[in-house]
């Protein structure tokens, strides 16, 4: 479990000077972790950790031995290609190098001389997935989202009687799962029109995407053993923003009886940042539920739980056309919402995957589900903003939008906000659309 | 795509003695792969092949440099812990080292002598993951099954409209697949009896087993790309036994809308061995469908998949329970059937998996589904036989099951047998059920 300490302390500051300035996603207080290399070079691509508009390349501070115990054994598992090594240590050697970055980048460091050398701007690097993710597994956790989606695949039925009790989840594709830039086809399948008799097979053409958290896990658990809700968090690594890319033509004449397909496993999208469980303490929020609800089973509840298992992460998505490219104009606001929406919590969701035994292992990344907030503004996807394709949406320069078309990009973004601490932010992910091969 | 070759020839017999028994599995036509060392030794895992009662060392075989060309790379790369590099090197090279070891296992070959001391019996090995399974996807292939489970999910829509035209799939959960041996606490979760307001919490009560094939990609393809059904079995390394152990009742309250999750991720088993579809060649069958029945999809359907797609690979499932194991009573067989019945074939699966340009790598599995035959005697699991729990079958040595109970160890094995060839047998797939935590 992750509480305030000295890192998230406002009054920090570094010296990249980059990391003081107002809005930027990366104070010292944040220090979210990703794998990079310089962007067209040949080098290995290891840890990176963000600090204003830089990298801290993890080989060179591994190297430099300026840390010890918990700390240098988990900068060193740091500097690999992947971070499921770092990952799978756990918590205290998660905080002990959270701790010891803090310490080295804050104004005044000692380590100052040595690790300016160890600075690459974010403007000249590439990233690759932090991590290989073994298990993917997508929840369904905003009943806004779920009762809006409902209504339109199952009218007479949108809610189903369990999603109260059960964290609704589900498999999904990790093989698929790439980081931010990813470009992709127009996915091809079958579909079936209400009036039609047979279906027919073609380019998708209600093309979506979904506005989602990814939440790695870190250390694991055995098989046959179950993570207890206490100690779930324990387990949390740290969160990314993830597109969950939607083909709802191919899922709505899939998806019976055994949940979707092809109408995700296409492509996914995460963001190259990690921020971590201990960074996102300042921005914890109660866990409430109406009072007319069914409360949560036993093995779902905890007193931490309801004090501070929510998370207020903020999160919008824009699209950016290919005209908008073309006309040098911004990208259009299509959506906001918050991940304090959520039906349950992940310390919820990580026990209720593990209850039956089944295992974690580092890496492995939870869905939270599309992020749809109460108000239709807030929805977090296309689906549910044009209303099941019957409304368009009209962009900021004028162009509309039911779903998807080719060349568009998507925008996905995150940042947290709390009364006395510094904003810290996600960076962001994006993904385009290409024609269909 | 595999043909008949000189190593399916029935006449040739192996100076390796119990390769030529009647009745053995692993006959010289056979030749599945696995990884193995002494059992509780600390040796290295790595590949080797059935011969009869033995297991042919790989690391033996590679380091004693006897082949050459693409058997040489072929054998070097799966003298490893894992199979995935040697089952990504394509179709050509799983050929030429499957012929390479057929003329060195057969009788008169000059590499017995070399060969002899690479020879470790079965009986005296232990076995592991044949590869890293990155993402497993099950589909529900039996038609059988599907109306059979369908009538009781579902009484008044027992088989969706979506059956017939689109090959029913989901993705399964990777970290909980463990080979052969498997012992596994009874999985706890939500069930909601109908009559009840509420669901609780508590150990499973309907445990169930699922008879079914894995399918092993090898080569795969990329993000983006499909595999046309015309080249699909290019990529098709071989096939296990699989038990998809499931808890129907956590099942039937968690599975809407997005399918099975906590009902299937607790745990699954494969057999050691993977029979590769080349030694599968002589039990090929015609694939057809009802008239009456809707015919493929045009990305569905090729003259080859008409032709000879099928696989006649006959199944049974047995029961040992804890008094058998202590009454020396042998197992009782509950049932048998073949993937013959299929209503899809593993070329329509693969193309269909990937027409959307989702990617395959080395070592990703598809599970059939319960391969359920036509008659009620051939159910693939004991919610059929029980008819949903409604009646008991009785067990050889007079005990009675609707579902599984502690203690019960479920075996499964495999084989198949055509005019003309010699029988080949995949071994079994056993696993107990331990009591829930």
């Amino acid at each position: 479990m992750s509480f305030i300490n000295e890192t998230h302390d406002n009054s920090l500051t570094s010296w990249v000077a980059s990391a003081n300035q107002s809005g930027t996603d990366f104070p010292i207080q944040n220090l979210p972790f990703a794998i990079f290399r310089r962007a067209n070079s040949s080098e290995e691509f290891r840890g990176g950790v963000a600090i204003g508009d830089q990298v801290l390349d993890l080989a060179i501070v591994a190297e430099a031995g300026i840390f010890s115990g918990e700390a240098h054994s988990a900068v060193t598992a740091a500097n690999a290609a992947a971070l499921n090594e770092f990952m799978g240590m756990g918590q205290s050697y998660w905080s002990a190098l959270r701790l010891a970055l803090s310490r080295a980048l804050r104004e005044g460091s000692d380590h100052q001389n040595t690790l300016e050398g160890a600075l690459v701007p974010q403007s000249d690097v590439e990233y690759s997935m932090p991590c290989h993710i073994g298990d993917y597994t997508d929840f369904y956790t905003s009943i806004y989202h779920a009762t809006a989606v409902g209504s339109l695949f199952r009218p007479d039925n949108p809610l189903l009687p369990n999603y109260k009790w059960v964290p609704i989840g589900y498999h999904g594709r990790s093989s698929s799962i790439d980081v931010s830039g990813q470009a992709f086809p127009r996915p091809k399948g079958q579909t079936k029109a209400p009036d039609a008799d047979t279906p027919s097979f073609g380019p998708c053409k209600r093309l979506d995407y979904e506005l989602e958290l990814g939440i790695y896990l870190g250390k694991g658990n055995e098989l046959g053993e179950h993570i207890a809700i206490e100690n779930a968090e324990n387990h949390v690594f740290g969160f990314c923003l993830f597109n969950d890319w939607s083909a709802r033509d191919l899922q709505a004449w899939e998806y019976q009886p055994l949940g979707p397909f092809l109408a995700k496993n296409f492509a996914s999208t995460v963001s190259p940042w990690i921020v971590t469980t201990e960074a996102l303490a300042p921005y914890r929020t109660q866990w409430t539920r109406d009072e007319n609800d069914p409360q949560p089973l036993e093995y779902l509840e905890s007193a931490q739980n309801r004090e501070s298992g929510s998370f207020d992460i903020q999160m919008d998505v824009a699209i950016e056309t290919q005209k908008m490219r073309a006309d040098n104009h911004a990208p259009s606001k299509v959506s906001e919402s918050s991940f304090k929406h959520s039906y349950w919590t992940v310390a919820q969701m990580v026990t209720h995957h593990t209850v039956n035994g089944c295992n974690f292992l580092p890496g492995d990344m939870l869905g939270s589900g599309t992020q749809s907030g109460p108000d239709h503004e807030e929805a977090g996807s296309l689906l549910e903003l044009s209303r099941g394709g019957k409304e368009s949406i009209t962009l900021t320069n004028g162009e509309e939008r039911k779903f998807l078309e080719d060349g568009d990009t998507v925008i996905m973004r995150g940042w947290c906000e709390a009364e006395g601490f510094n904003r810290i932010g996600f960076g962001s992910v994006e993904g385009t659309i290409l024609p269909a091969k």
